[in-house]
């Protein structure tokens, strides 16, 4: 069978880590540094002929310097002749930009996955994309994990009572009902409008909330505009306490002080974008999607070696 | 006929200016902006359906900041309905990575051609490419311009006599030899092995030096190592004294500190890149390549409208 085989380059390290060690294999022996004028150089330090590799790579802030790392790490494993390339992308960057908004808007999550498939990766695997019809972006396969089982798990092992799980958005409606069912709550939807982009605002809430234990899921959470302002609506709708939960903490700009300020009384968030030192705070915890990655890579790796019986 | 429009994102704004004017049609009216967590925005606010586009960018430091806003920009040109979207990379960024140096090396100067190739150009208008063979890299037309002419009319204008025209490296020969024509000068080459990536060290020169001015052509200076310690190879040769030229001023680390120091009298540059606060010293004149590139944008836009007769 080819062997298995995970890189990573500097993204979110610690979590290819863990990966790694799930699986049971040492990470690969690779580097991702830069020549003196800024340009990224891939140091592939060990042989991938004929395995199956994996590389582990948010493209979290810095996402320029992050995708393009990536892009020169496939590009070097596809020259040294690796038999399958398969990018774990737990945070998908630019997805935001998914369609044209307005007028010559570019579609920047469809270029991305044209970029990742240009440079020669044959299998996506990702987290909770901001919108799913990203998967039909690519034209290779692209398995998309959850973060709401790890997230439900942490919930349930609280013991909250009388919960109430809340949609930010419309678009939220379909992961806060996922939330909800694992916990056996009922949802609530935030009726919100957003000015402009990074600035958020919150309107009235459709569901039932008096008295009751809020807890907001999203996909990203970027500058908390949104989640901040929805956690001072449900308390002033007379929610009993209000935890927040994100699989993505992008965490940009005021985001920080924001939480800090907020009603939210815990926020839950994974490790798909590691947390810079500044990000660390109290209300802050952090769940690992190692595990569910791990499982991910394996059951890939044991179906391309399936294959092989059928080539 | 296709209306011409040139539009530039951040990396040299200035030159985009020059080169628009050289043309004698207003910049586009676009910007490449940054969302909050980093991710680049580009805002195209002028129609461009049916037009010929020409986006000018170098894909100078910060590199992949700089690719990232060019591919952005053509994705969005593209699905605004550009005629045809040519794009003008005086600088060409990762050139030097152009081949597998080391077992399992990436090909970056490879991978960037398709990439820019996927996000949607046509064609490509470059300069003094580190390798011609990079042309090779694309499926599209490449217009690679020279900026031997230019340099050589400074040098010439200057009156200086008794040159030579040396080349730092084995690579640089033709480069020397056609500036050496221009000039009606002999050449000379320094005969030197570099260590590993960013340190030079210079060995012996096969030439007539002694007494002669010598003028240093290169495409790019980087870390200006290879080219200080040519100039100080020279005069301890017996140059009267030394200059030196490139099209493409990286200066990168401690260029300028090294060129400061070093025995060259006048560095003479192009403004393919731009030059920072701290990289403009005395010893340093630019020249402009806006004329030329303005002259290839003119041919191509006629090209472009000629064969419409065609279709
Ligand atoms: N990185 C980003 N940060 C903030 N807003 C963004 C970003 N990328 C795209 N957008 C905007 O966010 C909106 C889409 O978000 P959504 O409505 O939640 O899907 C569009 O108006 C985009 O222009
Ligand atoms: N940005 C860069 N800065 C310094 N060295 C580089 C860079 N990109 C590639 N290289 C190295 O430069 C060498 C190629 O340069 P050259 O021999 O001048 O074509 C190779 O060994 C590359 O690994």
């Amino acid at each position: 069978d080819p062997k298995l085989k995970v890189f990573t380059c500097n993204a979110n390290p610690e979590l290819a880590k863990e990966i790694a060690e799930h699986i049971g294999v040492p990470l690969g022996n690779a580097q991702a540094v830069r020549f003196s004028d800024g340009e990224c150089q891939i140091k592939l330090n060990e042989s991938v002929r004929g395995c199956d590799v994996f590389v582990i790579q948010p493209t979290s802030a810095p996402v320029n310097e992050h995708l393009m790392e990536l892009l020169v790490m496939v590009d070097a494993l596809k020259r040294a002749s690796a038999k399958s390339i398969n990018v774990v992308i737990p945070y998908y960057g630019y997805a935001r930009q998914d369609r044209k908004a307005r007028a010559r808007d570019p579609i920047t999550a469809k270029l991305v996955a044209n970029l990742i498939e240009t440079a020669g990766a044959q299998r996506v695997i990702t987290m909770d994309l901001h919108a799913t019809q990203i998967q039909g972006f690519f034209d290779i396969p692209v398995d998309h994990l959850l973060g709401v089982p790890i997230l439900a798990k942490h919930f349930s092992e609280k013991g909250l009572s009388d919960i109430v799980v809340v949609s930010p958005d419309h678009g939220g409606v379909t992961r806060a009902r996922k939330l909800a069912e694992r916990l056996e709550a009922p949802i609530a939807i935030i009726d919100k409008r957003r000015p402009e982009p990074n600035v958020a605002e919150v309107m009235n809430i459709v569901g039932n909330i008096a008295g009751k234990t809020a807890i907001i899921i999203d996909d990203i959470i970027d500058t908390a505009g949104t989640i901040t302002l929805a956690a001072s609506a449900l308390v002033e709708a007379g929610a009993r306490e209000v935890y927040a939960c994100c699989t993505h903490p992008v965490l940009s700009g005021p985001a920080i002080e924001r939480i800090g300020n907020s009603k939210i009384r815990e926020l839950i968030v994974t490790n798909s974008i590691p947390l810079t030192e500044e990000q660390i705070i109290d209300k802050i915890t952090v769940l690992s999607v190692a595990p569910i990655i791990g499982e991910a890579i394996i059951r890939v790796h044991e179906e391309l070696s399936v294959s092989k019986l059928f080539d």
